[in-house]
């Protein structure tokens, strides 16, 4: 079978308990598996400064995939790590497409009083290498009364369309084949109108494909009141920060909510990197150390690598482990700790 | 008593129905009240391309507050009369702290299954006049695969300190005097740090006040997992919008979300302009002109209305009508056109 070379970057805090069980679950699903740990975080910062180094961003680029857990610490300056590291991996391993699922499983509890496992199961396809996080702007007359900071949202044709086509991609392999641009057209006007035309464009080569088109705004909403008007949703860097974050609040929460980086390129051709998968929720430094924090998230990211390197049968294995672990919480009376949960969840996929 | 000089823009589908019921319920409380009406909105501009023509912007500078429905309608392109209208009153108008009450009153029904009307009760002051909504931007290479698009948030000192200092006036007057900044200072570092350094500089006037800060992805989350976090939230134009809609999804819906958009300079100073208040909802041409629109929205943003000219006692004799009225929906078998619902509304303010 295939030979995995997977680099591993458990970061801070929770991140290390969770990472060592989705580890444990990719263990068990019987590949060739070659894993290499980077120390990267707030640990590495605080030691020698060096946050990602070039030497190591250059060994990175040789990896089949790579598995976060998070990092993050108050010791660190707030954004230093989230830009210096999480951001720098986007940007530089061309992760456009920042795939997170909203799905909720039977027998997980939301929030929504409403709401069945079979309205929330959507993929959002945000994009992640431009838009306000593109870090443009600055500030003029800084601490005067007459200060202005400006933050500047950059949108490619180039960007836009190849994020639009892989999530019309998603959407066409999916029984609804409905695919909502969400934006806010009616006054981010410019930026607006270029995703708008993209998504008017590419539909042409995708007629089977419903589409449609929500504000942010209207969005928001409608997650928390009619999340079963979803399918595909494809949004901008910014929007799909906000609205995976309230994707995860409705489907059972953070510790649930899986996340890949994709750089979607053909292995083999100039443009491609290694992926990242890394469950959405931060380090949580209050219960590091505990065995309190879920590796579901980081399981199901698990799956979603799986996914990515082509070998479907073995995530929908993981998945449906986790699936199966989630109804038994139902009922079950005992509060598990990480290393049980992914004892479990192992248990389950070994068979 | 005092007399009051209102303009009134009905607008469009629902808009008109519901603005009759809030004029109804607002000439009950028994004010001396001069209303004049303005027919902006999709039917005059259809009929002369007008939407804000310079006089009527100068002669609603003379009103004493200004009560608006909805304005919208299919027929006109998106985005003109959210701009050259709605939009441009604003920033005319100087109508920098944009208001949004998020509460949910006994008896209404939230999509949140463990939510209490005391856990969901704050108040959004959204900035209104600058950020992501000034409009800057642009595209180059429109319609080629060279093409990129901008799109700038603006931000100024001047602008962030006085609706900061707005915030901590309504925080420090309410009982839990608490105030949080909602920003993505990790990623929009510029914008993020004007608005943190000045939230923390005038925190220090308002030592009684708790001062918080919440990204905007969590907040998102934490307004459907645990909405009791918030008392004030100051936050900007594009995050406030975003938010507002979702509050009014926890808080029972559009229907019942009110909104100021206030000028809150002394009247009789320079830069005192007429204060305008709208419910949040839309102007729904799908069931405009069926009598089937909740009014409830428009009601509480008379009652806003009054609260601003000072009226507190009309203002709350209105609150707690419809307060009243909300209470008994929940035995109410029968459905109420939106004349029935004004209607008992009114009653109870006569009472
Ligand atoms: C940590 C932060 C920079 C990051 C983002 O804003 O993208 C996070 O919120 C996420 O969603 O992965
Ligand atoms: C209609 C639109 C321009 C407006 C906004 O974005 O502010 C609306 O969504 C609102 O919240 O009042």
């Amino acid at each position: 079978s295939l030979n995995i070379r997977l680099a591993v970057i458990p970061g801070d805090g929770i991140g290390r308990e969770v990472v060592a069980e989705g580890l444990k679950v990719l263990d068990a699903v019987g590949l060739k598996l070659e894993t290499t740990t980077y120390d990267l975080g707030a640990a590495r910062y605080n030691a020698t400064g060096e946050t990602l180094p070039d030497e190591t961003l250059a060994e990175l680029r040789g990896f089949d995939a790579i598995l976060l857990g998070a990092v993050g610490d108050p010791s660190v300056p707030p954004g230093v790590l989230e830009r210096e590291l999480l951001l720098k991996l986007r940007f530089e391993l061309d992760h456009y497409v920042n795939l997170r699922p909203v799905k909720l499983f039977p027998g997980v509890e939301t929030p929504l009083a409403a709401a069945r496992p079979e309205d929330i199961d959507m993929i959002v396809v945000r994009e992640g290498t431009e838009g306000p996080y593109a870090g443009a702007g600055g500030i003029m007359r800084r601490g005067t009364a007459q200060e202005i900071a400006t933050q500047e949202s950059l949108n490619t044709a180039y960007g836009v369309e190849r994020v639009v086509r892989y999530a019309f991609d998603k959407a066409v392999a999916r029984p609804r084949k409905k695919l909502t641009l969400v934006h806010k057209t009616n006054v981010l006007t410019y930026a607006g109108d270029l995703w708008s035309r993209v998504v008017e464009r590419v539909s042409a080569e995708y007629p089977e494909v419903t589409t449609d088109y929500c504000h942010m705004d209207a969005a928001s909403m409608f997650f928390v009141t009619q999340p079963q008007r979803f399918d595909v949703v494809v949004t901008d860097n910014l929007f799909g920060d906000i609205l995976t974050d309230l994707g995860a609040a409705i489907a059972g929460g953070i510790g649930l909510a899986a996340s890949g980086n994709v750089n979607p390129s053909p292995k083999g051709s100039e443009s491609w990197a290694p992926s990242m998968f890394e469950p959405v929720h931060g380090s949580a430094p209050d219960i590091a150390g505990q065995g309190k924090a879920d590796p579901t998230a980081t399981i199901l990211s698990v799956a979603m690598l799986l996914d990515h390197l082509g070998l479907t049968e073995e995530a929908a294995r993981v998945e449906q482990a986790v699936a199966d672990d989630l109804i038994g919480r139902q009922t079950a009376w005992a509060q598990r700790s990480t290393r049980e949960i992914g004892d479990d969840i192992t248990a389950r996929v070994t068979g």
